[in-house]
């Protein structure tokens, strides 16, 4: 089965710690939203998705064995911890809005007469942990329609690979660690190995912070699936001896016209894939893509600290005094994209925005 | 002034110590053959013409305090601790080429009876520190003819940089660090420079053994050049942002029809430059170009532990147990190459073979 980053059980927390990765496997109780805070805050857990989650579950542990005297007691109790959470990395949007969410909720519950306060704390957890059961099943998804339109594309082809299993790679880490498990991207080379149709996986090292070769490799290590890694330079070399069926991505950000950013490093695969011929797919969650932005062009890049590129731990690596450029994404244009693989189908880019509005007006 | 990693001067050798590089800089004091063969194995000094003037030029530095009987007793010196040099790297080929030369100009020499021993000494030191001008004029031409082509390149393309300064892209290390000194590929950013028409240079790291952030980042700081350090994986991002003039890299092999083996990801910033129109050269002396090899489908590439890829010194960065793919070469095909600059000129790929024919039967 896929590696668990995030163990719940109603009542208890455990996530794996990802600074000790690869080298030590840990497990970290979390008993309330002061351990929630930290282990966010500290990158032990990472990923937009699996930040949200564990926030949103380590309010759910904390409150379990509570009692309430009253429902505004409870409404101010998870409105203030749910925003001091949200402090714990600012800029991990998927937080804040789970937060609002759950807080909409809370209002709603407290308004509504004609619940009592234990049942409102039951539904209050139900909505915590429907989180992570929709974020697991939306993935599952995911991973069965990028399987699907990956053997599809194969098979229509025609080629050395069309009736058997098929070699993919991947980029960065959008696995069981990024998200609540199974993953993006990392679902989609999954679920080909659920199929018995993944020959082999290459998944790119991904400078500076090395997700790939930490996180990535330390998944498909887990679970024994047919996989190597390669640096972020040797893609093309790859693609020029190796019968590559596909490329699979995950996504930060999807904008209305397909346009996606993603971690550094993915845009360049999509050039060297549309070179040789490979098909690349952007795996995402509905929630990742964004109408209200037209383009990638309206996509702000956070540009980080050189010391990410210079120094391994405390090991420097760069000559002293150079100056570094350290995007953190790039954005790939559409029409580099050959799908974008959502929990409710694989999209063309030009069809994305129609498809979505459909599947939101239904 | 250009970095020097080599000090010679009759009697006197000291080379630049490039393990201790970019933390540390200090020379090493070269006495004989011994000390050569030790900064050759060790890798303190590194880069195929570099190794092979640095063997050749320490046994210049032994002979020259001793005293010869016999022209026979000095033919077997230089024979027997050459061949000794030659073992210290014995893939080095350059080294090898060097070694032969001068051997058969001591067979030469001591059966010529109009030369005694003494002037045969001469000769031979005059001959070993001829290695060492001319792999530093050749440089020159080759930087001079490189700067010129991208100049006019720009020129002829009359865009926003066709009056003034250019922003270059360079891979791995090439510069002099790796040659006797000024550089090939980095020599043609050396001459922009000089020129007053580099506006600015970007270097690779150059995974996994970093050659462009240690070594090429270290000679940008020492000359003080306008550069910065990209990751590999940033290229195609770069060329997105950035109005970047022309691809300068080295070769480690060059075949008949202009395909060119060189460090890998050299494949993938040519597949990356074409998909920007982005111009991309190939700097390479002529003895680097191997007429006998039809083309980069005869060249075999060296596929390296993957330790390489896995730790830095000594911190491991990948997850225990995954498999590595680390070749340490890639082919980038003549057809993505604009132009192979030499010390005699720069030549397209497909004129190569005719233009060096020319030139050799002068």
């Amino acid at each position: 089965m896929s590696l668990q980053s995030i163990k719940y059980k109603r009542g208890s927390l455990e996530i794996l710690d990802q600074l000790l990765l690869p080298v030590v496997s840990k497990y970290v109780t979390v008993r309330g939203v002061e351990d929630g805070w930290r282990v966010i805050n500290k990158m032990q857990v990472r990923g937009a998705p699996a930040i949200a989650i564990v926030g949103c579950l380590s309010l759910a542990v904390e409150i379990h064995p509570e009692v309430f005297e009253t429902k505004k007691s409870l409404r101010q109790e998870i409105e203030g911890k749910l925003n001091y959470l949200v402090s714990a990395r600012p800029t991990a949007v998927n937080m804040k809005i789970s937060a609002d969410e759950l807080i909409t909720l809370a209002n709603d519950l407290t308004k509504d007469d004609a619940i009592s306060v234990d049942e409102m704390k039951q539904r209050f957890l139900n909505a915590t942990e429907a989180m992570l059961e929709k974020d697991i099943s939306d993935n599952r998804a995911i991973g069965a329609n990028g399987a699907k339109a990956i053997l599809q594309h194969v098979a229509d082809a025609g080629g050395a690979q069309a009736a058997g299993p098929v070699r993919v790679l991947t980029h960065c880490n959008t696995g069981s660690l990024a998200t609540a498990g199974y993953g993006t991207a990392l679902g989609v080379v999954r679920h080909l190995s659920e199929l018995n149709k993944l020959e082999h996986v290459y998944c790119t090292e991904t400078r500076p912070y090395n997700q790939g070769a930490r996180l990535t490799a330390y998944e498909l290590v887990h679970e024994k699936l047919p996989a190597t890694l390669v640096l972020d330079s040797m893609v093309a070399a790859l693609f020029r001896v190796k019968n590559v069926a596909a490329v699979v991505v995950g996504a930060d950000r999807v904008a209305a016209n397909g346009d996606t950013a993603n971690k550094i490093g993915t845009y360049q695969i999509a050039v060297v894939a549309k070179h040789h011929g490979v098909p690349f797919y952007v795996a995402a969650p509905l929630t990742s893509i964004d109408l209200q932005i037209p383009s990638g062009d309206h996509i702000i890049i956070e540009v980080r600290p050189d010391r990410e590129m210079t120094h391994v731990g405390e090991h420097r690596i760069a000559a002293p005094g150079i100056n570094c450029w350290n995007p953190a994404f790039d954005v790939t244009p559409a029409a580099l994209i050959t799908g974008i693989i959502t929990e409710h189908g694989v999209f063309e880019p030009s069809q994305l925005k129609a498809e979505i509005q459909k599947l939101l007006q239904l």
